[in-house]
């Protein structure tokens, strides 16, 4: 099934079940308020939003409203544990990654697909990076890489925004990454989920040029299921824990003395890095105000899986005042009405 | 005022009131279930769990019962953003400090203070880290040192578990952190707290020996204003963000060609950089099964300020079934004495 997150003025959101071809949408209310409600007891309210899924499929569900992304919070708006591995290699390595590159990012402001990425400076050299991610259920410590797999609930497209300038710190550097519209289950994905990863067409563009397109399973050194067992090697994961495996990335071709990626890139660091390795220079900037990025995966009926990210680079406000927060919402929709009999099912 | 969450089989805990000298408490549920519920509030629900607690100092509440740490979880059992420092020096630094050297923890499984550490096996080489932390509400992108300590909303006492085993990656090496039971207002802690320092004493124990005696606003680097400006940058910090400035260290003082901490230590691995600088060689060996840490500050009246955070070092259960969670909470040893002349160094 798949699953998204509407805004509503508070912090976690409202649940909605959200239709296979990402048309129509339901208020999730009888089930859940919110997903982490879902999450943290799965087994007992997961059927419940199924149902709902399958109604809203069959054009059944009795208070169903067209799906619109830019209402969208991320699925998960508050993870407790966000951890980033980088699981694709793009030929460039030095030799073999002795660990998956693990490092962790705040779970206490993801952004939905469509929000602002605010940039207070051209000069911190902000980029995107597009790429999965996994929402689990409750994990022991030493679970295997196979029991890891089944601990999987949802599946995710990121785009975990990096700054490259050299001043900042390293927590500096991870500013915030925007979540796809719909969180989708693993049966959702049918075969092209496999072993841990996902046989999908990545697409990302860049002011509305597609910059890369890639084979999301290819070029994958660690598998979902390899990266939840190292997180796993000394604690218990807890149900909601997003897990992520970095930037998409491939290998390129060799092509004569010189290395080619004709399928593109899904960071600007790493077509800087192509760059270098080609003529030796780094010759694409990073991104300026104004620039959109596009992500999006399609299935292989070319229907979009998670919906887009589809964000523009923002200025932070100059006027702001001293201790205020930035408004996170923009105007929301009307909520729907609720089912009146409490599920919305006919 | 003093918060702390009881154990209750859930997730987030059941939010209680906590009278000022740790006698007695009472459950906050006419105010916040969760502490998280009223971190998101704080204006609307902060000035009703004030009353209760005014009331309960009072003994005027209605259904107070006797405080028992065993009973908490720790005050936020799950945060969005929990990132450490090391704002403390020991005088072994190489220098002066770029920046305050955070780095991101999890914080989907946070532990209350009588929790038990579990270690799978001695040689990832467990060692304590007592410090302090603080709970932020909004904090915009931008805020400077006073606006960031504005929002400063509770101050916890933290014990950051680390194993310093060399084959672990960083992400593996911070198995879990656990917080003293009650989280703490600064008004509570009056001119202790000055310029985002707690001018109080810190005492550890590890199997019943003071091995640690140190005034937390000596040798502090990074005061919080500093920590959490750092921190907002780049991004905003959301309402629930746990900041820690790390493990408590003090500089030590020149002894002819030695130098020596007369105050001890909070963390093994500093006490072991000690006999490296003094011996040329580390002596003392990491937490053993069995092993007991005591960490607590208190205030200059001599009274606890936070609880005692009083946690033994178990194994991973041989038995545990694949796919089993486990428990969280495990029986809880007898309290290690306290060194009776109030230093308890040797």
């Amino acid at each position: 099934m798949k699953l998204a997150t509407y805004k509503d003025g508070s912090r976690d959101g409202q649940l909605v079940v959200v239709s296979r071809d990402l048309a129509s949408a339901h208020y999730a209310t009888h089930a859940a308020h919110h997903l982490r409600q879902a999450l943290d007891d799965w087994n007992f309210i997961a059927p419940q939003l199924q149902d709902l899924y399958a109604a809203l499929n069959a054009e059944r569900a009795r208070h169903a409203f067209p799906f619109d992304p830019r209402q969208c919070m991320a699925p998960l708006p508050r993870a407790g544990h966000w951890a980033l591995a980088q699981a694709w290699e793009h030929g460039l390595e030095s030799g073999p990654a002795a660990d998956p590159g693990f490092r962790l990012g705040a779970g206490d402001g993801l952004c939905g697909p469509c929000d602002p990425l605010v940039l207070g400076a051209e000069q911190l050299e902000m980029d995107f990076g597009a790429g999965l991610a996994v929402v689990v259920g409750d994990l022991p410590q030493r679970a295997s890489p196979a029991q890891a797999l089944d601990g999987v609930r949802l599946v995710l497209l990121a785009n975990a925004v990096q700054l490259h300038a050299g001043a900042l710190s390293p927590v500096q550097r991870q500013p915030v990454t925007a979540f796809g519209p719909v969180a989708v289950t693993p049966d959702e994905l049918g075969d092209a989920w496999a072993q841990g990863r996902l046989g999908l067409t990545l697409q990302t563009s860049w002011n509305g040029r597609r910059v890369g397109i890639a084979d999301a399973d290819e070029d994958m050194r660690w598998p979902f299921g390899e990266l939840l067992a190292h997180l796993c090697a000394t604690r218990p994961l807890r149900a909601g824990s997003i897990v992520g495996a970095g930037t998409v990335r491939q290998r390129g071709v060799e092509n004569g003395a010189r290395r080619d990626w004709p399928k593109g890139y899904h960071a600007i660091a790493d077509k800087r890095a192509f760059e270098v390795q080609q003529d030796g220079q780094a010759r694409t900037a990073f991104l300026r105000l104004g620039d959109s990025v596009r992500i999006e995966m399609k299935g292989n009926d070319g229907h979009s899986v998670f919906g887009a990210i589809e964000q523009e680079v923002v200025g932070l406000p100059a006027s702001e005042p001293a201790g205020a927060v930035r408004p996170r919402a923009l105007p929301v929709a009307e909520a729907a009405p609720d089912g009146g009999d409490g599920t919305g099912l006919q």
